[in-house]
């Protein structure tokens, strides 16, 4: 019995996401599916890369992840499955598999790419613009029901990759950009929480607000204040203790940070 | 072991539609249920009709659909158990099923009703307001036991029918009508897909733009440009490349589209 | 084989809900997890609180909530599992399970609480701003693997409390609150039906309108109009026939109705 996880850009207002479950549950009766989210911003892959690599390490064994955000979908970008490690992705090649893959190898665990191209694994009738449907459940639901990704296509071995911006050191500290906003509206960056250690002198300049020190969790400042802290992802976040640092700061993804060390002034 | 979906205009704010799944679930232990949208706009019917009718070909035989739009609860309108070919509805007689019914029908399938009348398969404390609760999910819930739906009512032959607008033929060819807005802001017509065939010089008028041609699929326009298309569920519909033809153009449901063969010139 | 709900403030837009069903799966391969809400207002431990006590009666016996709206994650404040007649909660001690242990203790049925305090029973990695992913879904899947609470940390007597208004007697009839409000905008206040009995010559005052008597469902007054009626949770509503009394009466949760009884003028 495996598990799939299901992650799109599709939303909850429409039928869409729902005729996935159908699609699954039709092929592999066992299965069991769960939605981790179809709400990743539509067609940013770089955002749905994110997800994919900060649920993996959460879930079992064999689970097979669907993402979705395709917008070159029906052209010729090509439908992969993924071995990651002990787990699988499936979904376009467009980036989407790169961040989680590049974690998975760091570990030293095999990742193996291959191209969907074998039509007996599809739906029979195949639309110009829902491969979600038509390709990548399907592929998901054979998964599921032990089938190898090497029958259901070539392996490959130029998957498209997506870079994440990386931090930028400089002389005082670093440059970290925002790379994830949650609904809290915590501005999570690419900063590695090991990069600053236990250094909790560090001065964080915001936009236009500073912060001194890094913190442990949001109860160390008072409700309305700033706080900088190690989000759970393992990344330096800034956030406002019962508030949204989105709001205040007026700051979103790609925007920069700036991390000094004082000893470095 | 069958399969239960819910769609509702609850929402998601709620605890209603999860209540819905401890209701079966208290009921048949084994049932496997997924939410298929609670985001149907609030009391529109067709649009419930609709969602039903564009899932039921993708959940495998003995899936059982509930739909709860129904701003007749309460009210004398009565609640219904209908077999769809080898799956079954359970809701409200307000038309919710009239669509798919049709459908179902075309294709040579039978379709029967029966009005849940029995208390037995109820919750034994029936709120005057909330029959998704109290009646359909217990009624779906005995469905997936096994039991039979002329043991849980009796069966009519009157129900409800809700007509869903036809495209109108022209001289030069077709008024089509926007039934459906998905997430991506694609505008879907009534238009079969059929009716325009190979046809891909076609002019499509739609607001005050223009466009010539129906594409196979978003990549062959550039972004930001309208492009026609046979959407996934096999129907005209215009979208903008990596954008919303919703707000390009300002249309929505009810609004019409003119299709003209060039040739009828 | 155990169900596991989940109710949280975290939202849809993210992969945090969806991380919690792989670590209760990773953990408890056999449990069934559903979601109730993940839109739990931000930080509003009464409304999380409500939607565990009205959800409660219609979930079957060894169901466990887990219920995670949590301002003081990281600080001093206790994680709990407690033991709710025959089901269980498992969540943060700010009050979450308070309103539905008084109704479970009113009813006869023993609610017993335990602190979380062994480590083996959470993940090995504890994030300070996370204990919904590194504790309580873990240990939710741990009862759902028939682990006793009392295994997982020490029992304790003194959980804390979160007081729901009382509705106030006045010479007329009662000053009730609006303690709920519902996708449709209906409002949702703290008097239970029963106190207006069969009593439907009652007026209520509602922001600056008046409605006469208590309806039995919707259909009972025209669209548009108000209407008072006792909801599915068993408390007096006012609503709008096929609209929203919030938006109509421009109230909401905390603001004031007044209830008279014409024989006590």
């Amino acid at each position: 019995m495996s598990l799939v996880t299901l992650t799109t850009d599709f939303g909850h207002g429409d039928y869409a996401c729902g005729i996935l479950h159908g699609v699954i549950w039709s092929i592999a009766p066992e299965a069991r599916v769960v939605d981790l989210t179809h709400d990743v911003p539509r067609h940013n892959t770089l955002a749905g890369a994110l997800v994919l690599d900060r649920a993996l390490p959460y879930f079992p064994t064999g689970t097979i992840h669907v993402v979705v955000v395709d917008p070159g979908v029906g052209t010729n970008r090509r439908p992969l499955a993924v071995k990651l490690g002990d787990q699988f992705f499936v979904g376009p090649d467009n980036g989407l598999v790169s961040v989680a893959a590049r974690r998975v190898e760091a570990t030293g665990n095999p990742v193996e790419y291959f191209h969907l191209n074998r039509p007996q694994y599809w739906l029979k009738e195949i639309s110009s613009i829902f491969h979600g449907r038509d390709v990548f459940a399907p592929a998901a639901a054979y998964l599921a029901r032990g089938i190898a990704p090497d029958q259901m296509g070539i392996r490959i071995f130029d998957p498209f990759q997506l870079s994440l911006p990386e931090p930028e050191k400089t002389r005082e500290g670093f440059l970290a950009q925002i790379i994830h906003v949650d609904h809290f509206g915590n501005l999570s960056t690419n900063l590695p929480g090991e990069m600053i250690g236990e250094e909790s002198r560090i001065i964080i300049l915001a936009g236009t607000a500073r912060i001194d020190g890094v913190s442990k969790t949001f109860g160390d400042r008072h409700p309305g204040e700033l706080v900088a802290l190690v989000d759970s992802a393992g990344f330096l976040s800034i956030g406002v203790v019962n508030g949204s640092a989105q709001h205040m700061l007026g700051l979103g993804i790609g925007d920069q940070i700036t991390v000094i060390f004082p000893e470095n002034r």
